[in-house]
């Protein structure tokens, strides 16, 4: 075992299964791994057989001291948090130096707020890694269809103009998913979330502003310069089931770069409902 | 008056009050105007004073001769219409040869669909003109705010990147409205909408994942190469209401190229609501 693989991490868990897979997989490769469960958003129930303590958002001087005695140096941030605002973290004396900083970063959206909080764990000594870095292969690792569904000719010019408009969009701090359906983009991700933007695409396929089924596609990929240490776009078991639900054909995935949650699972029910994951270069 | 002024327009009219105010603004310029009502969208009953004529979406060649006879060469197509399956369209004769090119634009999307419309009508003879050509008043034709309140520091500043972002999207078949909020792209229009768009705001503001009200700007702008003859970008009193229900500081419109549907009142919710309406260069 390298001497790398050895050193500690600590996984800061937001809600999710994924933060308890990234944690295992860094586990099964031979890192002592401490999980800090953030109150309200991870259930530290979850992390059975890992060591795991419950932190408030606001907790920074709390988590810095457990982390030193610990000798841990590496953190990687995963899992859904709902973006709090300034008044609900309650700050504890290692953070309150800090809250002017994170007060104007919260005024620039995510991408500022992001790095706002990676600069200042890396002001406290500490290191905040990818998930993709700790568990790669929690990503598709080659190009290529996950499941038994493959994409076809049209879906493969919609995945063409999907990655094209994500390429478009990258200097803005916006999402990192659209859906792409006969030669136009349907819908595109702003704040409301995957999820609340592929629920649109069923409305709209209810309602028949769009009509034909089994065209479309959702394209996922990072943007151009995306902070992936603390923003991996993600997919599971119920993207599936969402893009399922808004009559789509497929999702289309940047290779090594999306995460895929529970992936046997998101797999099983991609197969099942004859909708396509497909790992684009 | 001048030849041109004087030549007939036909106004193919959609939903909503804009074919009239379109087909009383040639009027009073002196235009004899004869109004294509479509079937499904417009009400005969609104042209009351002007002749007025029903026709289904198929009826081409209905609708040529009575424009023959007419000696009207000029047409503009205003107000709303729902995008229709091919199957909903029954073809007269004079549509029917037409049918292969406008199935293959129908998987083309709405600028696909509207160019080869647009096609279709210039094969006969006919000039589709924009309804601003007809009516420039309709129009904001000056910078400046159509109200009594005014955009400030910060909503400039949201104004100038929503610009920027639909400029960015302007080479996709994508909507013309965006919702920048605290320097971050929030709601991008697809397929959905504009009225839609505004509904996912408002619950986003209701869920708190946007908290800081009164701070966003709705910008609303034709994309570059934008086919203006078909598709103008409008904004009226639901545009108003909607805004002000998604907590949004006010709406910027490009300079001579957005219609204002019923200014007046527009103005007087926008005024009450304390919203602003602002032309942009």
């Amino acid at each position: 075992m390298s001497r790398a693989a050895a050193a500690g991490l600590c996984v800061i868990a937001g809600s999710g299964v994924l933060p308890l897979h990234v944690a295992r997989a860094a586990a099964t490769a031979g890192r002592p791994v401490f999980v800090a469960a953030l109150s309200g958003s991870a259930d530290p129930a979850l992390f059975e057989g890992l060591e795991v303590e419950q932190f408030g958002l606001g907790q920074l001087g709390g988590l810095k001291q457990a982390l030193a005695r610990r000798g841990v140096v590496d953190v990687v941030m995963i899992g859904g948090i709902v973006r709090p605002g300034l008044s609900d973290i309650r700050p504890d004396l290692g953070l309150v130096r800090h809250l002017p900083a994170l007060a104007g970063a919260f005024r620039k959206g995510d991408d500022g707020l992001l790095s706002a909080i990676v600069a200042i764990f890396e002001e406290q000594g500490l290191r905040v890694v990818s998930a993709l870095d700790v568990a790669p292969e929690l990503a598709a690792r080659e190009p290529g269809p996950l499941g038994r569904v493959v994409a076809e000719g049209q879906a493969r010019a919609a995945i063409d103009g999907g990655l094209d408009l994500i390429g478009a969009l990258s200097r803005f701090d916006v999402g990192q998913c659209v859906v792409v359906e006969e030669g136009r983009p349907v819908a595109i991700e702003g704040a409301e979330g995957t999820d609340a933007m592929l629920a649109r695409v069923a409305e709209m396929r209810r309602t028949k502003r769009l009509t034909r089924e089994g065209r479309g596609v959702l394209i996922k990929a990072p943007k151009l310069g995306q902070e992936m240490r603390v923003d991996v776009p993600t997919i599971g078991p119920a993207t599936v089931r969402h893009v399922a639900d808004a009559g789509l054909a497929g999702i289309a995935i940047r290779v090594g770069q999306v995460l895929v949650a529970e992936r046997a699972e998101t797999v099983r029910l991609a197969d099942q409902a004859g909708v396509f994951i497909e790992a684009v270069p």
